[in-house]
């Protein structure tokens, strides 16, 4: 059985790669089983510890998901890796506890429109199928953790600004439900960090002792400002991606996932504890670019390296 | 004679356009002088008004400023507008002097080390050239602001980390020299939030009332991050760039000066009232792409468009 603290220790802060997963969906050609494990492998060296390996869908309209055994198995290798997977039905938890995952994903929306749209559910319904993978979760032999992505928690393109009421209501029904963290997702990048904030600070202290979770977007250039503001309000788990890998269909042109280097080094001058070696993530899009031809990576540390106050080992004041 | 709260009024956060000084250092093709007009025109109408017309430098050197007092001009017949120069010497300030620029902007630079490399002098000679500039503006007859940039304040690829009592100190010698107000630069974007959240708040905290600037480039891409940081702190003139243009020659391939459309999207989320109609600022970008051909241009705003919450007129909330 495992523990909450058993994967996200208190004064640790986790920053979890979700390329394989989020970054995947919007990609043009996908990264080969053998190019994901290069990928994982170089990041894991670098002292990354957080993996999203991708989603248990059905392989033929996810292509992109089909090896995600393998992914699992491989991480699972690993000493300390920790491997997500995100699982929308029963029948996706169901393999997933198969396997040796060690956190199943859930998705939540936080507006009815999003959730009708994303997951063919109303919210309420998708509560309903949280409940249902704790409990299997709960008869499993390994009980890995079960973590809600409450999507569009910041702000929706079908329903625009969102009550935080409302969002914080449905994370009170996800901790009833079982899940043992949420994460706070602004799915489509409306926000901004006073947003951020004030909805991390209410979070947080909806129940101590708990991590708070947050999955930003990049789409409008605030999503490091964000993951600051998060930070500063206690929020333990960001979930970034390498090269900032990802897009949103919603809006085509717009860049993806915060940038996993960049944040690596926000953290890194904010003095919070990531186990990352900075130095060491930047060159591995090298890895992602020859996987994923054509495809555009974002992220400022890869051009401009680490600041040379940081690398002779000062600190960054 | 101007008054600092005429150009900076309470409760307003001054957003400067720095793209025609500081951004045209690095680009390749220069801008002409009715390209200039025409972009600086497209931002008053968007509702800018504080800019950094140019340089007064040697024209043969400095190419891309010659037309400065052209521009100086133009911004002075649009009401409200505020042109500011850069002046590094007696000569640059007596130019500047018999035109109508209502800002002169100094430079020193924090470390010993860099004000030798980028002026020619030490520290103590570029004060003393601030106190002689104050000076001669006492007895113009327009008496503009003097304004200093202290470069380097938040790290120097030169020194590395840089003691922020000898910034402090550094701002005092500034105040004393007659300078109207400091802008705490990070030229070569070495900083994180939490390092310019400290300075800042200690720079406000040092006069009663003069207003803080900053200066901040995104080279390391926590550019915005850093904005949003000296906001929640107090500053109140912030630089950017239409586009990100800009660069450092210390690393050729970075990003540049933040960019001004996604700045304004950070003030807009956190309730800073700047004037500006960030809708009618997108687009402009068309502008300086068709003056300076080949000119990369950065910016989230302008690829994936404000959110929809916003575009409906309700709260960024």
């Amino acid at each position: 059985m495992t523990t909450i603290t058993d994967l996200y220790p208190d004064g640790h802060t986790a920053l979890r790669e979700v390329g394989l997963r989020d970054g995947l969906q919007m990609v043009k050609v996908f990264p080969s089983t053998a190019g994901k494990k290069r990928w994982v492998a170089a990041e894991y060296a670098a002292g990354v510890r957080y993996f999203d390996a991708g989603s248990f869908l059905p392989a033929q309209r996810h292509p992109q998901f089909a090896d995600v055994r393998d992914v699992v198995n491989f991480l699972s290798d690993l000493p300390d890796a920790v491997a997500s997977v995100l699982t929308l039905n029963m029948r996706g938890a169901a393999d997933a506890l198969e396997g040796t995952a060690r956190q199943l994903d859930c998705v939540v929306s936080a507006t009815e429109s999003h959730s009708r749209r994303n997951v063919h559910r109303s919210r309420k319904e998708a509560l309903q199928v949280v409940t249902e993978i704790c409990r299997l979760r709960n008869q499993s032999a390994r009980r890995p953790l079960v973590a809600v992505g409450l999507s569009n928690a910041l702000g929706c393109t079908l329903e625009g600004a969102v009550d935080p009421l409302e969002v914080y209501r449905l994370i009170g029904c996800c901790y009833e439900a079982g899940a043992d963290f949420v994460s706070i997702a602004d799915t489509v990048g409306f926000a901004g960090p006073r947003q951020v904030a004030e909805m991390v600070r209410a979070v947080v202290g909806m129940d101590d002792g708990r991590p708070v979770g947050v999955h930003l977007h990049d789409t409008r250039g605030l999503g490091l400002a964000n993951a600051s503001a998060a930070l500063d309000e206690g929020a333990t788990i960001i979930d970034a991606s390498l090269g900032g890998l990802g897009g949103c269909p919603a809006a085509p042109r717009a860049t993806g996932n915060i940038v996993f280097e960049d944040l690596a080094f926000l953290c890194e001058t904010k003095g919070f504890k990531t186990g990352i070696d900075i130095e060491q993530l930047i060159g591995l899009r090298a890895i992602q670019a020859e996987e994923m031809p054509g495809e555009i990576f974002y992220g400022a540390l890869e051009r401009a390296g680490l600041p040379s106050s940081v690398m002779k080992g000062e600190s960054a004041r």
